[in-house]
């Protein structure tokens, strides 16, 4: 139990799904591209020079009598992805990747981030900086422990650190005479002052009616009902994760790269709705939607983004009892509640109340999906095109890809930064490719493709790998075990109330049976137009049961470190299914694969397939061909038409038998047959 | 998290195998079979008059001032089996099953147990006593909320409740103004008082070389290396669990049915050794090995049993630092000391030491399942002649098996209380026949028997179920899937560190699939004469991941409520496994079935069974032949080596090809084959 208690945020980050690493194993540690030792230090001409910020940092950590500084990676919503303004970690160590954690002390400086990002950090960081291969809070703990002596105290921001974390931090630090001091004024922002970006100043706009599952009047009744009937009978349930307002308001905003979120917070009692944020952005609509119930129940009252610690205090004065969940919900505002006042669960009832989308939402979601699965056939059949010219090049495929997307109906934007990774770039799970380095695609490699849009009716995510020319017998072997994983997780059938995590290993059975396996989740949850990683759905240890109506992405992949990757990612519902047999009440349930994109036929083989897992690719086909067929025809995309139909004629029954009988069988079957014959 | 965290031990009891329960929709709810409206109530014979009990309980709780008493069925270490003396909650409520918990109120008393034991509740319980169809601890929260008004005192004894469970009913009740009080003189004693069963005399002995790991003071030293090694450098390691002190000191006794330990405590620490137990019952040769290397830090200082927390305190007021495993610790121990000094963890090193065998202790673990093998082929062959005679019902079954057990080398008794459950009555998973209800065994029922043997050298547990004459299509089905589940997670290959919980959905599949499911644990732990049920290896959320060298039961099951039960089960090693490709140093695991009896050809459809499943059987009943043949020749037991012989029949490829095929396949198969000859 400690254990998922320390590092819950941890796992989070490092099995986020489709923007993961590498297994441990892949990187011998000690080969840093920095050295360290000469005078002056050789470095990367990408680094950072940092010293100037460090012992400014180290200035104000005097002032305020702390030995060390924990600089985190992420903003007060514990969100995954974070504005300019929010990037306080990159601004001090030039390390500019997505998850990772500083630690000042008065001597040195020290980066914690997990194997995907090793060679960035390096690369960007000056010699102020060592890096630690690990992301574990223990880790960071016991290093704390070996630098900082005891009776000094250790600082943070609490309002960067989730609840979860901040106890994972006192329980490394436990008994051993260091002191864990909040300290509200962020010395990071002290530091860096007048150069830090402007806080964002985009609109925030109401999602019309056709775009969202209920309006928001019903969403805040819905929770309501969930406060009366707690046995613990909350009277107010506080919001710190920004899909979370999104979600329950019908808002979007534009305030955090790639997730169409706004920095709101909210407060829901029985009788009145506080929503903090920057007033001055809503929309005339937005505004009119929110307070057209005004005065009233349903009436939402705006106050300004930094007014919610005040407003908090003050209500925390009264004979209440605040519904929080502990990992969105930041120190900061939760040490404000006085612990008899509390209500703490892992996840908001809004966050588990979206989690688990309505008819609506389904098709919504569904139909994004189909349009996105255009794009992407297109997308495959112009590689196959001209990847054989030479002209294509990662950087140049995932502009083209989301070029493609940008036609769709409703399209808004990518849900992540696109993966498009050729040969050993694609080893790397997590690379993106850029301007100035970007490898060329060929015949001669595997390429993998992990991309996603913002639609306002859904967000998607998928990943093909693909190869042009002649693979290996490993890489079909490893590229047919990992469609294996995924087809073995997408059709299993399973009760009602089943966990993620008791059932991800379906998806790396194939790759264990020869020695392989991946270093990252197998999925995560995804949003209506919002979050492309939504939590709390998935297959982690931290995620919640699984239940009609949820959407995950099933993403196993295989990774040969210096030589390719493999990732084959799609989005699926989950729905009920009629069992044979039938015992209790309780429905079984299966997955309903809603991304609609052919795999790779020159990538798969066939002979170790079983036949239970051809006759779902078939009918998985049979899908594509019946959902998106009539989209490409619509479009008049008839090559495109054309190249789906031929990757998707299904496999035969000849290949099917020779697949689950294996030459030894057939053989004595024969055999036997001739025998039989003969007598 | 916190899901783990306030449900580990009802985790613990509604999982521990195979004793284990039915799911919750197979007995509906509501039908009492007392009937507690009418004057005088119906009540069956069997109940218990506990009126003056509660009385004089109710008495002392107005003194202590509690409005309500929480009565566990534990001992204070946390014992799945307990003595006579701490039956407490079976004196209070005449119920004996081995789970559940009693509250008693001052005007209302209320038993909490699982699905196995709600008819034995209602049969033994008299209307005083409410039945609560579930066992957590949060339900037990929330009825105490509503009949205990805010303001008063909830009472329990902190010597019976486990850290971890506390904290649960601390969280259950956290924020409702009903405050938690321990209360260190046993209520329920002092009501209990003269007729209170003495505590256990029976000598405490040590296990001789041959049956041992590793001497005493080579455990000690090698636990003594861990506590140096431990980053918040511990002092002292303190051992509540039973199993813990004779492990470690390679001593046992009788204390406890079916388990060989004894009551004690220990508090390890660098240079100090304390034992706390009844020194009188030593034997002369248990007390040489205690003290032969007084004086020095190998010398064990024995003190009462009664002086663990007076010496604990004493300790604690020193520069210390405890090492405790919250499992198995009782929060009357934990709260002596203070929260600096406290290094907590799930287990205590010595907890996890042990489970991981050594090469002996696995050679000695695996000679004790060859000889329980004889037995139980003995007695199935038995059977075999017998029950169609009808001279055998479930009790005299038990008996028998019990007594071809007891003709082995190094046997000591029944690791647990035979299971022999015919007919509708395997429905029930944890059936036990008595002597006075034995249902008659018969070739037109299925027939389920799980039983153990404590031996010198190791602890045995098997479960086989069986039909003697024409089984329905359904129970063949049925029983076929179990058995695709226990060879599926049998014949797994998974990487080292994988979690037990990450794994056990592979037994579960098969049955899954059409629509079946079984409501308990998939396998526990297994000691060396210690006990059947030994934690923390198991496939549930709080078990630890698994290493080589781990022993643990695979038992799937399904249960057809009033109709029949089917359970197969063996004991596994956790083995290293060479695979095809290999990645990274960590080798891939597998495991090694160390149970060795055939399964019921009978009830096999082998149509449904893959390829590899066949394969993995036949390889499987190779072993049996090999290990256990010899056996069985040399204690000249030649019918019983035929009935092996022939039920290790290796299924022929013929059958292997159909299975895999299936008509149709093979049908096309072989028309292509034709027209290939008339070509």
């Amino acid at each position: 139990m400690s254990f998922s208690l320390c590092t819950s945020w941890v796992w989070m980050l490092l099995f986020l799904g489709c923007t993961l690493g590498q297994s441990k194993q892949t990187r011998s540690a000690g080969s840093d591209v920095r050295n360290c030792t000469t005078v002056p230090p050789y470095l990367p001409s990408t680094v950072t020079n940092t010293a100037e910020r460090l012992q400014a940092l180290r200035q104000h950590m005097r002032v305020y009598n702390v030995s060390a500084y924990i600089v985190p990676a992420t903003d007060a919503h514990m969100s995954e992805y974070i504005a300019e303004q929010d990037a306080r970690l990159a601004w001090m160590t030039g390390f500019t990747g997505s998850a990772g954690t500083g630690v000042v002390t008065l001597d040195k400086a020290t980066l914690w981030t997990d194997s995907r990002y090793w060679i960035q950090a390096e690369r960007q960081m000056d010699c102020s900086w060592e890096l630690q291969k690990t992301v574990w809070i223990h880790s960071i703990g016991e290093w704390i422990l070996q630098e900082v002596p005891a009776g000094k105290n250790i600082g943070l921001d609490p309002f960067l650190f989730s609840i979860d974390n901040w106890e994972s931090y006192c329980q490394a630090l436990q008994n051993s005479g260091r002191n864990l001091i909040p300290i509200e004024t962020n010395l990071v922002d002290l530091v860096w002052d007048a150069q830090k970006p402007p806080p964002p100043t985009h609109s925030i706009y109401a999602l019309s009616d056709e775009f969202t599952g209920n309006t928001w009047q019903n969403k805040v009744s819905d929770i309501r009902t969930q406060m009366e009937k707690h046995s613990k009978s909350p009277t107010a349930v506080l919001l710190s994760g920004l899909e979370e307002t999104a979600w329950l308001f019908n808002l979007r905003g534009d305030d955090i790269p790639y997730n169409p979120v706004f920095y709101s917070y909210a407060l829901l009692t029985k009788s009145n709705i506080s929503l903090f944020l920057n007033q001055s952005r809503l929309t005339q609509d937005a505004l009119q939607s929110l307070t057209a119930g005004c005065p009233g129940p349903l009436c939402v009252h705006l106050e300004d983004y930094n007014q919610v610690k005040a407003h908090l205090e003050n209500y925390v004065q009264g004979d209440i009892q605040v519904w929080i969940g502990t990992e969105y919900t930041t120190y900061g505002l939760f040490r404000v509640i006085p612990e008899e006042k509390r209500l703490q669960e892992s996840y908001s009832p809004v966050m588990t109340t979206k989690a688990v989308k309505n008819t609506k939402e389904q098709g919504l979601l569904k139909a994004a999906h189909v349009r996105d699965a255009v794009a992407v056939i297109q997308y495959l059949h112009w590689l196959e095109k001209n990847v054989p010219l030479g002209s294509v090049n990662e950087f140049s495929g995932a502009h083209y890809v989301n070029q493609l997307r940008q036609k769709m109906d409703h399209w808004r934007g990518p849900s992540f930064e696109t993966i498009s990774a050729s040969g050993l770039n694609a080893a790397l799970a997590h690379y993106s490719p850029s301007n100035v380095s970007s490898r060329k695609l060929s015949v001669d490699e595997m390429y993998l493709t992990d991309s996603g849009g913002q639609y306002l009716d859904g967000t998607t995510d998928i990943t093909r790998t693909v190869h042009w020319g002649a693979p290996t017998p490993f890489q079909k072997e490893a590229y047919t075990r990992v469609l294996m994983g995924n087809i073995e997780l997408s059709r299993l059938v399973f009760p009602s109330g089943t966990s993620g995590r008791m059932i991800e290993a379906f998806a790396r059975r194939a790759l264990w049976e020869v020695g392989l396996n991946y270093g990252h989740g197998t999925g995560h949850g995804i949003g209506n137009f919002l979050s492309v990683h939504e939590w709390p759905v998935g297959f982690q240890s931290n995620n919640v049961p699984l239940t009609t109506g949820m959407f995950t992405s099933i993403e196993p992949g295989y990774y040969q470190d210096g030589e390719f990757g493999i990732r084959i990612e799609d989005v699926a519902l989950v729905v009920e299914t009629q069992t044979e047999h039938k015992v209790g009440d309780k429905p079984f349930l299966t997955f309903e694969v809603v991304s609609l994109v052919p795999y790779d036929r020159n990538l798969i083989d066939v002979r170790l397939l079983s036949a239970e897992q051809i006759q779902y690719l078939n009918s998985y086909y049979e899908t594509i061909r019946h959902r998106v067929g009539p989209e490409l025809q619509r479009r008049q995309l008839q090559e495109e038409y054309e190249w789906m139909r031929s990757n998707t004629e299904p496999f035969s029954q000849g290949v099917l038998v020779a697949a689950s009988l294996g030459l030894l069988a057939v053989t004595t079957l024969m055999s036997e047959f001739l025998s039989n014959l003969q007598a």
